[in-house]
Order: C-alpha cells, then structure tokens, then sequence
C-alpha cells in the first residue's frame, strides 16, 4: 500500500477485545484490500491481570502495554476500540481518546447510557466520530438503523426483548413450568447469567441499552435514571399457565413511545398476545420492533450478546471510521472486490421434497413408488396415504423425502409417472431445511 | 445557511418519487438543520403524462421539466434519485448522471440486478455513489446491511421472503384454504396484485432482489438468469392441507448459499417448519434472513413496499450522498439536533393489567372485588376464577383489565389489598397493547 497505514488501538483484553483483535488480524488483508489502506492493530492497552488470559498469548509481544501513556502515544494510531465495560474508568479512557482526536469504537452500553452525550459532544468539537453499535443487540445492527435507515421518519415506538439473560429464563418458565429460581440456577450453569444476577434479572440492563436507542430514537437525551425499571423475579409459574390461558406469553420488554407531548419510556414484565412475533422470540435471542411514520413496523432479530456477534458490530463501526479516513475528501463508498463465482445448477442441489401423488386405490401400490424411489437412492421420511374418491377407486399419497439432489429426483419422478398405478405427480415442493 | 444548498434532482413522478418529493420538501428544514447545509429538491424530470398525476399540481411549476438536456444542465444538481422502474430509459439516466459526476440514488431493482455492476464501476470511476437500500425490501434495511453491518463476516446464507403479493397469496390460500386463482383474484382487488400478475407470481420479482442481495453478500456478480426461478401458480389448496398435517406452511422463498466451491441460489415455493420465524410472516410483509460466521443469524422484518416505506429507504440514501458531500474532508457523524424531552412518569402510563390474586373460595368475592375496581373507574376485560385449595376455602382469581393510567391502578390495588376476603395480590403484570 503506498499510503500510510490505519492504525487500530485497543483497550481491554476480554472475550470480546480478544475476538475484535482475532477478526482485526484474521482479516485484517481482506479489509485492507478493500479500504485501499492497511488498517493495523498497533496497540492494546490491558491490565496486568490480562497478561494471563489466553487472548494476550496470542498477541505479538510488542503489541501489549499496562501503561495509559505508552498507549496513547503510540504513534499511528488513528482508532481506539473500548472494550472494557463499567463507567470508570471507560469514560476517562473514552474522553482522552476523543480529545486527542481519535476516532472512537466502543462496546460498552453503561458509559454511552450514562455520558453518551458528553462524549458524543467531544467527538463533535474534535471533529471525529463515536461509534457503539455494538453496545446494544450484539450483532443486530440497531444504532445506525437510527443514525442512517430511519431518518427521513418520525420514530414513534420501540419495544424490544434486550437482554438475553432475562428471555432465556422467561423461556424456560413458559415453556417447562419451573419457578423463577431453578431457571435462574440453569440460566447460570449454562453461563447465561453470571453468579450475581441482579443486572440482568432487575432489568439495568436493559434499560441502559433502552436509554441508548430511545436517545437515538426521539433525538433527546433519555437517562436510565428516567426510566422506570421493574425485573422478573416476582414471576411466578403460575402467571405463565394463567397467561397461556388468556392468550399471552410474558416477555421482559423494553418500550418506548413518542408521545408528542413528552416521551415514555419503561422496562418490566409485559403480557405479550401469542400472536405477536415479539412473542416467538425465545431461548437468548434479542429482537426490536421499531415503527416509524413512513417505514411502519421494522423488526430485527439475532444473537443479542456473545463475543462473536459482538466484536462483529465492533469491527464493522472500526471500518466504518476507516472508510472515512481513507476517503477524507473523496466519496468513494467502499466495496469489497468483485469475484467471479460459480452457481449451481438446480440438478446439483439438494433438497428434502414434498411429493403429492394421485394413486390407484389399491394394495401394493405404495410398495411399487417405494420401489422406484429406492431404486433413485432416495429414501423416505413421512407418507401420508388417503382414499380420495372410493367410488373411482383413487387415492392421494403425500411422501415427504429425505435430502436428494435435482436431477436423481427429475429421473425418479419420471419413473413414479410411468408406473401404471400412478395417475399423475399433482405436485412437488422442496423443503427448507 | 452560509455554504452552498446541496441540490436534488428527481427523475420520475410515480407514487415512490412523489413520495420521495413530499419528504424531501415537508422535511427538508430538518435535515439541512443536521446536515448543516440546505437540502433542496432542484428539479424534476418528468413524461408528458406525469403532468397530469395529482403529485404533479404539487409541485412549484417551475421545477418539473420534460426534457432531458434540461434537466441534467440544471445547475447545482448534485444528487438525482431515480425511481421510473424498468431497465430503460432507467439504466441510461443513470449512467448519464454518474458520468456527469452526480451521486446516484435509486429504488430500480430491475436495473440494479441486471446493470449494478457497470454502473457501481462508472460511480467508482467517478468517484461518486451509487446507492439503491430502497430496490429490496422497502423501508428494510439491507442492502446497507451487507455494506456496513456485516463486512467483518462471511455471510454464509440468505433465506428470504422479499415479495408481499405472493406472501400475501399464501396467506390466503393457508388460512382460507382457497385456491390460487381466488387468492390472485382477491390480491388483486386490493391492490396487492398487479393485472398482469406474472412478474410477481412466477417469481421473477423476487429473483431480481435475490440477484442483488446475493451480488452483496458472496462479493461478486450474481446475474438474474443464473438464478433457479419458479412460481406459485401450481401449488394447490390441498397441498397446504398436507404440509400443515405434516407440521409445515408454504411460502415462496429466495434462498442463496456459499457453497465455498460455488453459489446456490433459487427462487422458488418451499415447505418452512412451523416453528420457524420465517413461517409466521403472514401478509404483505417481507422478512430476510442473513446468516453470518461472526453474527449468526440476523433476521430483519418489515413492509416491503409501498410508496411510504420505499420513498423512506430513498431519502435515507440521499440524506447519506449529502452527509458525505457536507463533510468531505471532515468526518462529522451527522447528528440530530438533540432536545430535552420530558419522560412521562409510570403513574400518567396507561396500561392494561393482568392482576393475580388469592381470595376466599366464598359467593360474593368476585362482586366485591369488582366493585372496588369500577369505584376506580376500571373496566374488567376478563376473569378467570380457579378455586385452589378447596380444604382451606381458598380461590384463585386473575383479572385482565381495560387501560388504566398507573395511579388510580395503584390506587385500586391497595382497595383490593384492603378487603377482607383478599389475601393477597400475588401479581400484577401490564400487557402489551
């Protein structure tokens, strides 16, 4: 690359930094490629505690520093990425990066709920952005739906399933029938709820994170403080069969809505009607509703933590303020190069099909399209056999096959056709697997 | 505003483009606000016929123009969206405005599946944009998806519903067991559905988004005739019979994986599990799944059509030419201005109410605890009474109320709390409207 090279500065060592570091470094001649720059990770500011994980194994010696100053004055580094969570001292880290005139990624939702503003203003004053999309949803993009997707709308409501600790736990009381306390117990065997749960369980989190999309949202600086906050730990298992009952299942969901006048904001327990696919959201998974006046109802579904997903939107917000570097004066959007792929044919495709058979009605008929379909290698997970017209002696079978690639099962359903005691083929339709 | 209006050209006049033009002009002062630029609707390019539409008597007359060379010389033009539809004249009025060094915006999926390639190379060339977020999906963000969200992963699959009229056919003809001809008819009396219904129900619409979705995620250039293509026509009432009893539903679905060695991608009807999101996209709506090594899956859920919808994925896409143009050089994340809004507090929030309480199992319990909720003005939706503990005389009863504000519920909760034959709220729990 003839130009200098982006450097990437990063500050904390967790399973999430250790992932955006891995990504960085993994595909760091894939980015590079594409940004018509080299973008490089030049530094990482950890803690003497983090000399012992794993992730700083794997990292070039050089690279690692326990000094703020060291860290900050290496020379090259262009963007820093916080990945260490909690106010302090993120904020204080957050606020010199910015006003030295850094670009700036972060993860963390409890800084940007809290001092989201102060920050955002540094940024704007020094003429370089902030970046956190990663800090609610994981991998869902949800802050540039606001920032970029939904901008020509009036946002006038949003209600999500943001915490993935609380809709596991509600998952496994609606659909077990166990108290709060033992899903809580499994929630934390499995590592979805750390040993001391009240973050999650009391709703905080979720409502940092409803602090960040409503301030995005209705362009006003909404304060978890202002927020009224109501956990799950009063459910019990008879709310989840009386719930059933009426119709509802009961999510923890964080809502807000642009009342004109003034603006509201809650997290609690809510019964949402079954119908809804708010309500099919289950197990650790994150979903948010938006509506907007001109898009109407939007909804995005995923993984809403994890240190995969999560250093996913962390590394996309770093290209993102690489791309704007790079192009500083121009408008080139970025695009990843363009190769030349291959598509398969129909013919090689596997698939389960659906096949619907009209059929003489009589003995031995299904044992001969059985037959014909073994002979193909193709075998069989369900048959439906029905007399459709006794009077005429006919039948319908539906067979439902296991996966078989397109031209075995052109060639078997013409030797279905061809057997005397098929009618006709009335229909075939593959199958999602 | 002390720097020069960015301008805005418009080719077309139809309902997304007229759309388009309110929005700009209804909204406009906001967005020169964030942008810090005026934002200007310049000039409109328009058929003869356009002139007679009802968005036409809209407009300022002097910014409608018939003629080509008029409108590509009207000074100070420097983004045009084009919403005609069609590959030409479409595909020549873009190249044109590329080549004249204008960033491009369009809803044309025709031409973007079947041209995106030589236009994204000439907007390269140019060093000007080319942005088309609102040709799949509507107001769904995806295409910007692919662009920015997700560039740290390798998509590794789509499974897509991306077109209303057959989606909406399908509900029909699942829910009403009634035939595809019924359903097409009625589609049609609603406006779903076109005279000439082919392009939507033999699958080619949703091919033509396919090609474009799948062009982004695998980073090359997936034509729409590579593309496996077949329609909705031949399925049949009783084949959602069967694949309900065989715990399925059908819908038409746009499918692309990497196979590594090569591509697949088909457009065609599918048997989706039940249980699966995708199964409960009922209606006109769209939804598109994406799935990636770093994220997982990420579905995201929307209309994905109509004018509204549509013009806003246009204005987003021109809001983002004009950030790029307003801060060339600087690298100002554009922000809305951010106003202090007041946060309603939970008492003035109205909410329905799921109340659980235990009672005396006794005649008369039920009278007494309604009268002290009509006392505060609430209304019961429904009861249920369960009696619990028969030795001890002790019953159940959960009440679902009308809307009730937060204060006189509290106030209700304490009256009922207060009877003698109550012995105790064991939950209350607001339901989502």
């Amino acid at each position: 690359m003839s130009r200098a090279a982006i450097g990437v500065g990063l500050i904390g060592l967790g399973v999430i930094a250790g992932e955006a570091a891995r990504l960085l470094t993994e595909r760091g001649p894939q980015f590079s490629q594409e940004l018509g720059r080299d973008l490089v990770l030049t530094r990482v500011k950890v803690l003497p505690v983090d000399l012992a994980r794993p992730q700083a194994a794997q990292m070039a010696p050089g690279l690692l520093t326990t000094d703020d100053d060291e860290f900050f004055n290496t020379p090259g580094i262009d963007i820093i990425i916080e990945a260490i969570g909690g106010e302090h001292p993120a904020f204080e880290y957050l606020l010199r990066a910015l006003q030295a005139g850094k670009h700036v990624v972060t993860s963390n939702k409890e800084v940007i709920a809290k001092r989201g503003a102060e920050l955002a203003a540094t940024a704007l004053d020094r003429g370089v952005t902030l970046r956190y999309e990663a800090s609610v949803g994981g991998g869902i993009p949800l802050i540039s739906r606001f920032q970029h997707d939904f901008v020509a709308n009036r946002v006038t409501g949003i209600q999500a399933i943001i915490n993935g600790t609380t809709n596991y736990i509600l998952t496994r009381m609606a659909r077990d029938g166990i108290e709060f306390e033992e899903a809580l117990r499994q929630a934390q065997a499995l590592g979805y709820a750390e040993a001391d749960p009240a973050n999650d369980v009391e709703g905080y989190d979720a409502r940092y994170k409803l602090a960040i999309l409503g301030s995005l949202a209705f362009h006003t600086e909404l304060r978890p403080e202002d927020i009224f906050c109501e956990g799950i730990t009063r459910l019990g298992s008879r709310d989840f069969i009386y719930a059933r009952e009426l119709g509802f299942t009961i999510k923890l969901l964080a809502i807000a809505r642009d009342l004109a006048s003034a603006i509201e904001a809650r997290v609690h327990p809510v019964l949402v009607p079954e119908d809804r696919l708010l309500a099919k959201v289950d197990g650790v998974y994150n979903a948010i509703l938006v509506e907007g006046d001109q898009v109407g109802q939007i909804l995005c579904y995923g993984e809403g933590a994890g240190a995969r997903p999560t250093a996913s939107a962390v590394i996309a917000d770093v290209i993102a303020a690489a791309q704007e570097i790079a192009t500083a004066g121009g408008a080139r959007l970025v695009l990843p190069p363009t190769t030349d792929r291959e598509v398969v044919p129909m013919d090689r495709v596997a698939c389960r099909y659906y096949l619907r058979m009209t059929t003489a009605d009589a003995t031995g008929v299904m044992a001969r399209i059985t037959r014909v379909l073994a002979d193909r290698d193709i075998s069989i997970l369900s048959v439906i056999q029905k007399s459709v017209d006794a009077g005429r002696g006919s039948a319908e079978i539906v067979i439902m096959t296991h996966a078989v690639a397109g031209a075995p099962m052109q060639r078997a359903l013409a030797d279905v056709t061809a057997l005397e005691v098929v009618s006709e083929i009335s229909n075939f339709i593959r199958v999602l697997e």
